[in-house]
């Protein structure tokens, strides 16, 4: 095959001893355990030093429920602040969020480095990175390139997901062959009609790949991955019984599907409006590249909709998760400026909500019915959306293709990595050759026997809320979780400076407890407790520290009695 | 049949003189839009003024996500206050939670009313009474006895669903029949071999049902829902394949299912354990009952497993649904004092989480996969549960069967009910025909014509937190929902009592805001803030609400522009 030829791996390392103890770590920054918030650093150490590092992917996690008011989560890294020097470059695998929205909060962390990513990643990473006015840039590369970044050479092999130009990389470094397996499925019959690169695959194959890393989500799924043209087929009935305006939803960077999307509408001589801002950027990004193709006229303006019939209009909507914000909320609560839901119409929901969504997903369809609409949903409609991962048949045909010596699940649960080991071990695979590291474990491959574990890694939640980046730790976060289910109860103690003395009986201020005007009984009593806990010693407060243990313990005791609620007690001194 | 000829209806109302004016009205104070929380009132007004009233349920809801802390929800029954001596009765429908598991609350506040279930159902709904001492006690029916609650006459129509002994009501007034359908589905084979009663289910449909109100939960399925013995063959399979402890989970009210896992464990050689205080409560008297029946040598006590070898050993434990402090989160976390998980063992999920536990339950898996188990549940193994309500394919058999004039869907969100009607349609029902009430809305119905909306009824969600019922209020659930997702600023002000003089610097905490430690800036320019605010009126607080506000108001904006939040600011003065 053309595309290995052209690496000279061996010249590249000509200078090197090697001693036998060069070795490749590979740390998972994110993305381990984990379906979002993907980003993989590859190490080359030579000699034992670290010499090298190439970073695969940086994306945005979700949130836990727990985690209230978070709106985003990015990978810690922390890791690489005292290796900036040695990093080499970054490369994207495909433009999904969980692979590249992490590096506008990440990216002056790293230094000046050079990103790489497929036409349309690097288009949809360069959005984001404009958006803040970043000085990054990521360089476009074709499928056809093999770029050098440091020891590492990588080749990109297509693979189809649910965006296009989706990359798994064939990484080549001076101790062996990795395969770095991200998002895949096996679509026979892509929309934009490009196949996954089922020969440069097999061929990274034939050169022994010594570790692949693989998109395990899907591992619970039995057979193949469906492909996108049924959500065609399905869409095209729905829009043949709608009698009113047609609403379709899908994640904004479903490009090829959102093409399709207007195909059919054009097929059924409806116009199309987009709303909402990421289906706005995408598509122009998409359109100018060359991703997307439909007559001009056939787009209107947003506030045109209203000059057609509504059984021309096809209005393509953000806010597919059920986001309250998004165009779709706007619609469905009537506080969108241009469109308003009428008896008649039809939403289409084309995508599965993610897990922590369903509750939003469900409110959102629950309106629009209230509001007089015809919802069709993955719950009564099959096929409206498929899948971008592969299922169990897809992962089969990926390992026996690709054949390596050792596997390593990822983008995954640790439940979706237990079901890829078994399935690995129905192919034959030893258990141990299936690597499944807790978080932040490293692995170190040196090309001979198994990898280890080289060292552990202190990984945290970095957390985003508005403009802080980190700033809500794991402290604001447990008093945020104690006040959010019991309530917060500050007890303030005037204190004349010069003495020490309380000069004034405490006040007991609460919020998300209980309703304090219905409750002046409690508010006594505890007032009461709290004069009695001060008063030990004789009206002087000589230590504080132990006086607000005092107060927090027997306040606390006293309101878990009487309310069975443990509500956060901040004892406040004010010096008068 | 046997079971109509026996009411004397027209006797019982040879008095009334029937002007035409007598009317029924069902005010659903729970239920309505709503899976769970089921609670109906049925009015019999004579002459247009109130006479009797029944009541069918009184279930338990389950708290909204953005109802921080809140335990359950309960009905509103202010709606009954001042019409306690007009209940003539509680009629139960079933034994599960979101039908019975209100009575506890809420029994105190209907006065000494009498109640009647079927045997399974009244002795679930008396275990629950008698834990908090109440006097109330649920009187057992047969399915063979018609019970007179006021002018209602109520017959039970055996229906199989995932609890023995549910009923459907057939309910005879002085204006015509309603049949209360709560959940159903039409099991062919179930485990205790106690068919739905089709017989009188169209022996009611013969004498003209006025209006059918019917479980429409599973109108998004297609087909019938599956038996309950599809779970046992599963069952038997994943147990043939453990070669270590087998824990199996399922809802403690599943009786039947528990039999049936009991069988299949003894004839594989397994003694059973039970862990969970609500599965020993149950069985315990299902047991009494004759509901549940097994050699009593096959249970041992939880603490005495440890003395079997694993592959002997068959648990079934409480916390299908995620429950943090259930015995199967206690033994996937290592907190139990008999259980431990180790290799080999396997757990399976015979119940699918109820929406909004996705998260906890998925949390769980994750943890039992880690400590070794092979996990089963539904997403990875079909037929592990299946669903105790009816398919569209049982829905429209019912609605054939009883064929009434009217039909109401209860027991499931507005996309359910939406989904039904468009079944119903099908089944050539005109729209206005099938009732879609509004949250709060009444129906009135007096035998002629289509129901009327005679009143609506304001509903509020009664709130449960700890011991307190209904203090977690609206204004409490905004301040938690504020500060779970903002964080909240204190701002102590002290004011000499006698002057109204400021007397010193303002004093600012914060909680699940920022960590202040890190933010001194901040802190210090807030003070300021205050300061300035404060000080317009030359150290003097005359109007203390204007202070407030401009406190609010001018430090709100501040720490929005800081740092893009908006916490709850709570101004707070101490007079010295």
């Amino acid at each position: 095959m053309k595309f290995w030829k052209k690496q000279k791996h061996k010249q590249v390392f000509e200078g090197a001893s090697h001693t036998g103890k060069d070795s490749i770590r590979i740390i998972p920054l994110g993305g381990a355990g984990n379906v979002t918030k993907n980003m993989y650093v590859y190490e080359y150490r030579y000699d034992g030093m670290l010499r090298d590092i190439m970073i695969v992917d940086c994306g945005i996690g979700f949130p836990e429920p727990e985690m209230y008011g978070v709106d985003l989560v990015i990978p810690d890294v922390r890791y690489l602040a005292n290796k900036r020097d040695k990093i080499r470059g970054l490369v994207f695998t495909h433009g999904h969020d969980d692979h590249i929205g992490g590096i506008p909060y990440i990216y002056d962390r790293l230094g000046n480095i050079p990103m790489w990513g497929t036409k349309l990643t690097a288009a949809f990473a360069n959005i984001k990175l404009r958006e803040i006015k970043s000085r990054g840039t990521v360089t476009p590369v074709e499928f056809s390139e093999t770029i050098k970044v440091g020891p590492f050479l990588v080749s990109f092999a297509r693979v189809t997901h649910s965006v296009p130009d989706a990359a798994n990389l064939i990484i080549q470094t001076p101790i062996g062959v990795f395969y770095h397996g991200s998002d895949f499925k096996f679509d026979f019959t892509p929309l934009d009609g490009k196949l996954s690169d089922l020969g440069k695959i097999t061929e990274a194959g034939r050169h022994s790949v010594l570790c692949m890393l693989t998109d395990c989500l899907g591992s619970e799924r039995p057979g193949f991955t469906p492909s996108e043209q049924i959500v065609g087929v399905t869409l095209e009935k729905e829009l043949s019984q709608c009698s009113g305006k047609f609403l379709f939803t899908t994640q904004s960077s479903n490009i090829s599907r959102i093409q399709l999307a207007i195909e059919i509408a054009l097929k059924h001589g409806r116009k199309i409006a987009f709303f909402g801002r990421s289906i706005d950027k995408n598509t122009e990004e998409a359109v100018k590249l060359g991703y997307m193709r439909f007559p001009r006229e056939a787009i209107i303006l947003d506030r045109d909709v209203r000059r057609l019939p509504p059984t021309k209009q096809f209005l393509i909507v953000a806010g597919s998760q059920g986001q309250p914000e998004s165009a779709l909320s706007r619609i469905a609560n009537d506080g969108h400026k241009f469109v308003r839901i009428e008896e008649g119409d039809t939403v289409v929901f084309s995508a599965d909500p993610i897990p922590g969504n369903e509750h939003n997903v469900g409110n959102l369809i629950e309106q629009l019915y209230r509001k007089g609409a015809r919802v069709s949903y993955s719950d009564i409609m099959e096929d409206l959306h498929v899948s971008g991962h592969g299922s169990q048949g897809d992962q089969m045909l990926m390992l026996s293709a690709v054949g390596p010596k050792f596997v390593m699940p990822m983008g995954g649960t640790y439940r979706h990595m237990m079901q890829y080991r078994r399935l690995a071990m129905e192919l034959g695979y030893e258990k141990q050759d299936i690597l499944i590291p807790e978080e932040g474990e490293v692995l170190e491959f040196t090309g001979q026997g198994r990898p280890r574990i080289a060292e552990t890694v202190a990984l945290e939640n970095v957390m985003i809320d508005g403009l802080g980046i980190g700033d809500v730790g794991n402290v604001v976060l447990r008093d945020r979780q104690t006040i959010a289910t019991e309530g917060i109860v500050v007890v303030v103690v005037p204190v004349e400076q010069s003495t020490g003395r309380v000069t004034a009986e405490p006040e007991i201020i609460s919020r998300g407890f209980i309703y304090m005007k219905e409750s002046g009984g409690l508010l006594k009593e505890g007032k009461r407790i709290v004069s009695q806990s001060l008063r030990l010693k004789k009206g002087r407060i000589i230590d504080w520290q132990f006086m607000r243990k005092q107060v927090e313990e027997n306040l606390g005791r006293f309101l878990l009695t009487e309310t069975g609620r443990s509500p956060l007690i901040v004892p406040v001194i004010v010096e008068v």
